[in-house]
């Protein structure tokens, strides 16, 4: 399917700005940067696919993943003074990679039979595991794990997909309407600045 | 075996407990106190399977284990105040979900033809990496590193295991009395403050 | 090939120490100390076997790894005081293991049917993984992610190593030339303090 393979290609390119950026704010040197910029545009295809046995991972398959995202980490690395203007629209692509990765986790997982729980994590995994190891390395708690509605809008996209793909519809349709939820919520959520509850401890 | 997957989920619970309540502390989201609660829980066996190859791992043919972890981690978010009153026993289900996990990994390993070290090191490893994950992803050092005689009840334990086996005792047997002396080391070392030697450094 | 053997032990214990020192720096446990040593020595190369597919991985199926180690930990631990005049040669050491670690992950990805980038990757991380590792656990953003020409070592190392392979060069010589660069360019790295550029923030 090309349009899932270059949606997949540009959620990779961003994600890999994303994890160039942290490292240059961490004045990381420049295989620093490179480093964390693969790490979370492939960790979480790759962390699904040792999970799931599909070995060895997508992006050794098709090294595209790979050289996509040491180009975009270098020009992250070099040029991010003059890149501030794509801040805004990198947000944005960041969601369409986000719910993309969604998709292309949760079928897969499907394809291997998953259940529904592993099926919705996987998807979940897929879409968010390389920022957790992103911020394991640069020495943080992960940013799922404390703000704002970004893995919650996989999971979301995550069970509605099951629930389609269960009913029997096609699967690039499928794939195509659980994206765009994920997409809508993230975006909403970008603007809106939502967030989960807390506990409360006193 | 009945008995040993009874033990197993109490075990599971404990260590979801132990996960989720490590995300409360840390004033984590729902989201993110549901992910420390379960990786916490089935990160271990996890780590363990993927090392010796028995893919997918166990919580993926089984998602008793995912979805048990899961509303054990919404009890801790919602109902933490009320449950108070457990903080102690949870102490010794904890104990309990050590000697369990340690005896599986030993015994799993040992089915797939593992040396002593690695017998031992898999039955570590399946009782004390999810509470490693749990710390790395809360930004500390990993508790085991540091504290108390936690893993080393687990070597003890994975040696007798080991010995037993190697000396033709059935495997349940083997497996009864090697995770008894895991929960009773443990047990002693709660009350005694038990801990091991640190290397000096001036 | 027995020379190759030998280094890669070389390396390995050269590796044990540097990850048991970490923890004795930290105030570790004597468990902590072991396991520290351990991850660093060991876990490059397991990260590798496991994206490869070559699963149980290599120090499963010869635990010499394994016990070598464990020893060289335990001497540090007990004797590392008196083991200060030894600091020097332990660089020497840790480089010789660099090189001899990159060229047998590049080898082996390669016998894997990995392409260059792949190829490249896969020396890279069984050389640096594990001290990657030892620094997550020890709670610190990864030495090589942001220090001195150590990773870089290991990459023009793998990118020589994939040329001399592809020009029909054979193996033995291919490996002893890019380990030699690799042990070169980083000896000379430790006397000359060489470090890559920063990105500038301001």
């Amino acid at each position: 399917m090309t349009v899932l393979y270059f949606l997949d290609l540009l959620g990779t390119a961003a994600f890999a700005a994303s994890g160039a950026l942290a490292g240059v704010q961490r004045r990381m040197d420049l295989l620093g940067v490179v480093v964390l910029g693969l790490v979370t545009a492939v960790g979480g295809g790759t962390v699904r696919d040792v999970l799931l046995g599909s070995i060895p991972p997508f992006c050794f398959k098709d090294e595209n993943y790979l050289y996509l995202s040491i180009i975009i980490a270098l020009l992250v690395f070099y040029f991010h003074h003059s890149l501030d203007f794509l801040r805004r629209p990198l947000l944005y692509f960041d969601a369409l990679g986000l719910g993309t990765f969604l998709v292309i986790g949760t079928g897969k997982a499907l394809a291997y039979d998953a259940g529904f729980l592993v099926a919705v994590m996987m998807g979940v995994t897929t879409a968010t595991a390389g920022g957790v190891i992103r911020d394991v390395l640069s020495d943080q708690v992960p940013f799922i794990l404390q703000k704002e509605i970004y893995a919650t809008a996989c999971i979301i996209g995550g069970i509605l997909y099951y629930i389609l793909y269960r009913a029997g519809l096609s699967e690039p349709l499928t794939a195509v309407i659980a994206a765009l939820v994920v997409v809508v919520i993230r975006v909403i959520a970008i603007h809106r600045h939502w967030s989960l509850p807390v506990a409360q401890i006193d």
